[in-house]
């Protein structure tokens, strides 16, 4: 198949996902998009590579796809920001069956059209291994627009849900087929292979000026609460990990340490918001009311720079670093 | 190294680059940018793998990053806009040098601050060879977007410059360590290894509206003719193949056929455009006085389909074929 030709059938599958706002799409130069004025556009970036984020025997091609995106689109609601429009980057080796790409690009288009982000455009090269690059382009008001540096001492620190999902559904898919296909576990290896980005969500705690500050906990609770941390100038006490229930209960039938997973797994998509200590509990119920989600607490932002466990103990950041 | 304290370098290393209107830059979840109200954003994505793209004894690091980028301020530069901001997805195997790494984006950086673009951020990745995925954003006047399928039959084809020198700089690079220190070779050492977008010429080009349609000859002029003439709906008759001198002079030393290396070497980055005939000599003219450059008439568009020399003999796509 030449290029052209894939071009032209991966075109095909991304063909649903809504495009009203877009001049000019795959198949020139660049994409053309015309932005809404008054408002502040976001961009991201994030790329994932077979062997190092995923394994073709650990999930099937429609939730590599969904998930290359949703890391993207997550980043996007942790500024507080919508997704308008994304590219994708294809790398793959000579003997890649191309069927299989094409249902990568088939979780993707599912996943876009959900999110209502078009797909704008791409590039396609050999690679030693299969890797998809994605930059997804976002939209915010300039006044909801959420950072992480804005977290002030006593802020509640705050999570739009429970953590270790998707580190359990991994056990699951790679190290315990015997436990795989338990139905009771089957939520786990949904939020592995498919989590979904909290944009909803993000635009919601983004438009409340009560939030000070918001990451996503794509690299595992104790190094995204640092990084919200340093870059707020300010430390935090963690009195309450709030770990998913279904992980907990593999975690009891496997030995293993479902705390552990909240903290260091990463890629469960929550948001980690620094919220107004007096606005909290107000803010949680309008939150639920609106998202059918809880606000789950996890603790305070301080005024040092350590962010530690209630009895004192540090937490270091030992979650997901792509270069260990 | 940890994956926060080599984006604490790479930051440092791209500091220089212009950012008056982003509002949030690297180390954040995503860029905030401000694009202007009545403007169109493009957007184009490139990613460039060693062993593929290149080979890190063929050029100098500062080389590869200042090509990556370059390859995406081509395509910028093809539909008539000027960049505005860019993210850069790196990956690359454990054992590679830091170093090494960041002398590429050495090269990005002064690229991208002759350009005025800004580098709002990235992502960081293990991946079993080094690779670059770039995504730049581009802005333009709404009527100046130009798009490869605007063509009409009669127009003339013309490029900003002629072509061959990129592929006579990788037989150089790679097979004539004997000739690749003569200094009369050089500009094709140069060409290869540092190509320059021609983002001037680009919009001047854009701006004009005897200038039907337009893309950049990354891939050799046999393949992107060819797709200027698949969108338009034409066929092209091609009479000159304007053959840089010095590649010439180089050819006629090895015994290579300089009309291929500018048929299908690829990678000069000198844009094709169809331009109204009857406006052709006195926008020639006028473009050479604003850009010191010569418009090399190539042959004219055609109402037929097929692209193929005065002689009628076929002209087949066979420059770069990504899945070749």
């Amino acid at each position: 198949m030449t290029e052209d030709a894939l071009v032209a059938q991966i075109r095909e599958r991304l063909r649903g996902v809504d495009a009203a706002r877009l001049s000019v799409g795959i198949g020139d130069d660049a994409a053309v998009w015309q932005p809404k004025a008054n408002n502040r556009s976001v961009i991201t970036t994030d790329a994932m590579v077979e062997g190092v984020h995923f394994r073709r025997d650990a999930m099937p091609p429609e939730a590599i796809g969904h998930r290359v995106l949703a890391a993207n689109l997550s980043d996007i609601a942790a500024m507080g920001a919508r997704p308008v429009l994304a590219t994708i980057a294809l790398g793959f080796p000579p003997e890649t069956d191309t069927d299989w790409l094409l249902r990568c690009y088939d979780g993707v288009a599912a996943l876009a059209a959900r999110a209502h982000c078009t797909i704008a455009g791409g590039d396609l090269t050999r690679a030693p291994a299969i890797l998809f690059s994605v930059t997804v382009i976002g939209e915010v008001r300039a006044s909801n627009v959420t950072l992480r540096s804005g977290a002030r001492p006593g802020d509640v620190v705050a999570l739009t849900g429970p953590l270790g999902a998707s580190r359990a559904g991994l056990l699951l898919a790679l190290d315990r087929p015997d436990l795989a296909f338990d139905p009771a576990f089957a939520p786990l290896l949904a939020a592995y292979r498919t989590p979904e980005p909290r944009l909803r969500e993000g635009r919601w705690l983004g438009a409340s000026r009560h939030v000070h500050a918001m990451i996503d906990t794509s690299d595992g609770l104790s190094t995204d609460l640092g990084r919200l941390c340093a870059a707020s100038g300010t430390g935090a006490e963690v009195d309450a990990i709030p770990v998913h229930a279904v992980a907990r209960a593999l975690a009891e039938r496997t030995g293993d340490d479902p705390e552990r997973w909240a903290l260091d797994g990463g890629e469960d998509f929550e948001l980690l918001a620094a919220i107004d200590r007096h606005a909290f509990g107000h803010l949680a119920n309008r939150f639920h009311a609106h998202t059918g989600r809880t606000l789950l607490r996890v603790g305070r932002i301080t005024g040092g720079a350590e962010v530690r466990f209630a009895d004192g103990i540090a937490i270091a950041p030992s979650g997901w670093d792509h270069l260990r």
